[in-house]
């Protein structure tokens, strides 16, 4: 099973987290005859419906990690905010993938953008609020207008808060329950892509698939598209960018890198965010590429040789939001779509049900 | 869950039989947002890793059907060997799809040959051989060289002997267990090509992918290539001699149709065999088309429109028997491949234990 550090077909990955990124991971382990875990609290669990074993419990559940860790070669996981103490307990006796130390960067925005700032990577301006006396400060510091957010267990725009004047911001901070937290400029910019890259266990190889421009509605990501249209200048950057981040992290899997170019001749590209792991702004990397960014990451944590990214044909990835994805029989009867639909019990407004990704043209672009 | 007799997102369809088939058959229902169980004896069931819920247990196990039955919305089957009395019983309480009156046919070498000479499909020249004295004469009928095939429970080349003399035709019958058998001439070809056809439940709506050409070695499919290199008028009448096929049988589900190109202008395509599943030769729609042969059998039986069968690249998929599925690392290593492993527990020289789809360039075609 194990060869030069290698975790072949019949190894076992556990998987935490049970939404449509665990479901996904699953599937492309499935390709590589590798077996899946799946550990989550909550029983609306669509990866369990595809994972060899399924463990529902809650994250400081120590009987479940210690079955989760007998059963497994290795652990990885679909979201960040799994809880730091965890990672740590399962790391004691079983490899993490990104590792514990990973999360500890990701899951804090100050100590990541304080990681970004130390390896020479551009990102907006920001500043850190412990307290009601720093917010003025802060805001100072990054100009307005400003983002305020927590530094935790912020996403799809949760946590935030948007401040165009001065005064705004005290209250602003208390509504989001004065917990630590930063101050961000608002940048300027022309649109907003993403790099998926993937840094390989052991080899240290990197990959990173062609660059996807992103469009956010309420915060929410409503599509992705390839290619970006951007220049091949900024998207070799983009690339590059992703690469040293993740080489600076001696990162083990998939990294996402969303990043906002601007019209900034000097400073082209700001890094927005990092998330250690699979991206939504990823899913066309399914039904494009001969392997997905899933496969991938299963790869890079399992210490194989990382997949070709070639892209076969130019697409975009629309999310399925609340009863958007009621309509499958109308979107199944598109010509050049594929449908996912991710087998979720309840559906709720601007909850991701499903994605579309539609052909736009067959590439010719080796 | 049933909307004009559809089944949608969220229900669940029975699969018969756990190897590689079934496995991806499941993969493919879960873009869909489908459940799916798998039935099986026997414990090395690799469909059993990414099914929703398995049921290891003997094919006349009426406990076991039972809950299968009470679990599915519809009944599928990766395999034509079930039993034709397993179908029937499901068929009692839950619709199987292809029907038992379908794989009643295509179990049986004989109806099979007698449906499609019925329908005026052209067939090698077969005889029945019921007792040790039709085999002189049915060896005439058809000519030498000639097969002499059991009529049931065949595959890869089991249960058939090649008779190149007329006096070793009794002596082969007798070495195929003395039972019902048909004979058949062996006909003259330049390839062998198959038809992935898909025909909808409900709508009727039949749609084929691209024709692939099919390389065999000591009788065990090796590779399949689209583009085949045939003719586009043979791949077309390849495709609308399928079509009728399956609309003779008022199939639904996804059928394989393995043809012979003759040198024949008369007689240019020879039907050789149906499978009344998805098939070996349609591996390549996984990586090369935006929906798979596997995800279009589950819309098919679960009356969804079918998906678009654009071919994304010209692929070429290998079989990895045996020890080759060991080399894995070398595989995957290689530039423009996608690597498929089953995750069988036994190695055994000739089994299917993975295959390899090859780009061999993007397609400019749609």
């Amino acid at each position: 099973m194990a060869l030069d550090g290698r975790l072949g077909p019949g190894a076992t990955v556990g998987i935490l987290g049970g939404g449509q990124l665990g479901r996904m991971l699953a599937v492309g382990a499935s390709r590589l005859g590798i077996k899946t875990v799946v550990m989550a609290p909550g029983s609306d669990n669509p990866a369990f419906d595809v994972a060899g074993d399924r463990i529902e419990a809650a994250w400081d559940d120590e009987t479940a990690l210690r079955k989760l860790v007998g059963l497994c070669d290795v652990v990885t996981y679909e979201f960040e905010n799994v809880p730091l103490t965890t990672a740590r307990l399962i790391e004691q006796s079983c490899p993490v993938r990104p590792s514990a130390d990973v999360l500890a960067i990701t899951q804090d925005r100050l100590a990541e953008k304080r990681f970004l700032a130390g390896i020479g990577v551009a990102t907006a301006p920001f500043a850190s609020i412990e307290s009601e006396a720093d917010v003025a400060a802060a805001l100072a510091t990054v100009g307005l207008p400003a983002i305020i957010k927590t530094r935790r267990l912020g996403y799809d725009g949760k946590g935030q808060r948007r401040i165009d004047a001065e005064d705004a911001g005290v209250q602003a901070w208390r509504e989001l329950g004065g917990r630590p937290a930063i101050a961000e400029g608002v940048v300027a910019f022309s649109g907003e892509i993403s790099v998926l890259c993937a840094r390989a266990h052991g080899s240290g190889e990197i990959r990173s698939f062609d660059v996807p421009v992103n469009v956010h509605e309420n915060h929410i990501l409503r599509a992705s598209s390839v290619p970006s249209g951007f220049a091949a200048g900024i998207e070799d950057k983009a690339r590059e960018i992703a690469a040293a981040i993740a080489e600076s992290l001696s990162y083990e899997g998939l990294l996402a890198v969303e990043m906002f170019v601007s019209e900034d001749r000097e400073q082209p590209i700001i890094v927005n965010e990092l998330a250690p792991r699979v991206h939504n702004s990823g899913h066309w990397t399914v039904d494009a590429c001969m392997v997905s960014q899933f496969e991938q990451h299963i790869r890079a944590i399992c210490g194989w040789p990382l997949g070709d990214t070639t892209r076969l044909a130019d697409v975009q990835m629309t999310n399925l939001l609340g009863a958007e994805s009621d309509e499958w029989v109308r979107w199944a009867d598109e010509t050049g779509v594929a449908v996912h639909i991710y087998g979720k019990k309840e559906c709720r407004p601007g909850r991701k049900m499903g994605h579309l990704t539609r052909l736009r043209q067959v590439s010719t672009r080796r």
